[in-house]
C-alpha cells in the first residue's frame, strides 16, 4: 500500500534576508537569514537559499560558512527524504527521550538564566550537544557550491516554534 | 593473550588527487582526493595525504578545511587505535541498531529519491547526523598542520563499500 | 526547596595565551589557550578569552575558529546553567555508559599507542566521537563576534584532568 501514512518532509520556510558586512577588497560577506520554525524536529531546507547567496557572491573560488546563533538547534547536511526525516526523529527521541528527568527544566532547583517565557527544552539543549552541528564550512569552486547530489543544507528546529537565525558568511578566495 | 582476535584498524586507501582551483593571489588551494572505500564503517586514515597537500601549498599561515560530499559517512579526528575503532563500530551499533525499522528503507512507504541500486542505508543516514561532522577546520603554523599527537583524520564510511571524494580547501592568510 | 543540591556549572580555568602567528597584511592570527583541567566532564567556558581576542585583533568583518587538538575532549557551544550541563553528563553517561567493556582499554589484546601513564579512557574516545565537534567558526561582524544570547564557548574535558590546549584563529575578511 503505497502513501498510506501522510509524509511530513523537510519544508523550505520564508525568510528575510539581511546584507550584514561586504569585503572592501574582494567578495567576502556576512549574511543573516530570519525566518520563524514552525515546530519540535522541522527540517528547514536552505539550500536554495544558499545557493542564491553563493550565486549572487560573484565568489569564483572560496567557501560557505554557516552558523546558528541557537542553543537548541541543529546544522545537518543530509537527504530531503521524508523516511530519513522521521528516522533522525525516531532516534533522537529514543537517545534523548521526552519523558526523561531534565534538570534544566526543574524549577525547583535551578537558579540561572530564568525567563518569563522558557520552554520546557532541557531535552532540545542536550539534543543539540549530541549532534553537535554550530558551524560548517562547505568549499566553492569556479562559483559553483561543493554540496553532494543528495546533499541538501538543513536546519533543523530541536526546540518548539521560535524566531529564529541562520548566518551565511561567504569568504572569497581569490 | 596476546593479540588472540584479529585486529582491523584504519587503513590507508589508495586515492586519486584532483587540484581543482588556485588562487592567483596567494597559496590558498581546493583539491579532491577519489578512493573507493571496502566496508562498512571503515576508517580511512587521510592524514599523510593532508600533511603532504599542507606542505606542497607553501602556506606559512593559514588552514585547512576537510569537507565530504556524501549523506553516509562522517568526518572523525580520533586516534588511530584498533580497540577505540571497534569501540566506536560497537556503540554506534548500539546507538543506532541496524536491526531497527528505518521508514528510509521502506519501499511500501517511500516516494521520494529512490534509485535503482537504492542500498538499504537507512540507519546509515541516522549514524551520519547522528556523529555530525561534515566539514573540519585546522590550523596551519609555520608551515605546519596544527594536530595532536595522536589525532588522525578520519573519513569514515557508514554504509558500504562505494566510491567516495573528500575535499579538501587551504587557506593562505599571510 | 530551592538550592538543596550543590551546583556545579561551568569554570572559567586560568590560562597562558601564547601568539603563534600574525599576518603580515591583515590582522588575522592564531593563538593558544594553554591550561589545566580539573576532573572527567569539566564545561570550561572560554567566551570570554574569545571575546577579548577579538576585540584586540582589531577585525571588523571576519571569524574566528576553535580547534582541539585532543583525541578526549570537544568543543560544544550551549547554555551556561547548570542543570543543561548535569543533564548532559547523565545523557552522555547514558549512551556511552562507564561500566561497558571498552577495547581501547584491554591491555590483553591492545597493542597500538601504549604509554606509561595511559588513562583508562576508551569512554572519552567514544563520546568525543559520538558528539563530535573537533573545530567550530563563528562569524565577526561590524568588529563584534557574533555570538547568541545564550550561547558560551565551551571546551568540554570527556577524559579525567589534564594538560590542555585550545587553538584559536581569527581570520579578517576585509
Amino acid at each position: 500500500m503505497k502513501n498510506n501514512k501522510q509524509r511530513f518532509g523537510a519544508q523550505e520556510l520564508k525568510y528575510d534576508l539581511v546584507e550584514l558586512f561586504k569585503s572592501e577588497s574582494n567578495n567576502s560577506s556576512t549574511l543573516a537569514l530570519h525566518f520563524d520554525t514552525e515546530e519540535i524536529n522541522q527540517f528547514c531546507d536552505f539550500t536554495k537559499a544558499v545557493l542564491a547567496i553563493v550565486a549572487k557572491s560573484k565568489i569564483k573560488h572560496g567557501s560557505v560558512t554557516l552558523f546558528t546563533p541557537h542553543t537548541t538547534t541543529a546544522l545537518i547536511i543530509n537527504e530531503s527524504e521524508t523516511g530519513y526525516i522521521n528516522d533522525f526523529k525516531n532516534r533522537i527521541e529514543q537517545l534523548v527521550p521526552s519523558d526523561s528527568y531534565y534538570e534544566h527544566d526543574d524549577w525547583d532547583i535551578r537558579t540561572e538564566n530564568m525567563q518569563e517565557d522558557e520552554n520546557v527544552n532541557g531535552r532540545s539543549h542536550v539534543r543539540s550537544s549530541i549532534v553537535g552541528s554550530t558551524s560548517i564550512t562547505l568549499p566553492i569552486i569556479n562559483s559553483e557550491l561543493i554540496i553532494g547530489r543528495w546533499q541538501r543544507l538543513f536546519f533543523v528546529e530541536l526546540d518548539c516554534a521560535r524566531s529564529r537565525r541562520l548566518f551565511v558568511q561567504t569568504l572569497d578566495l581569490n
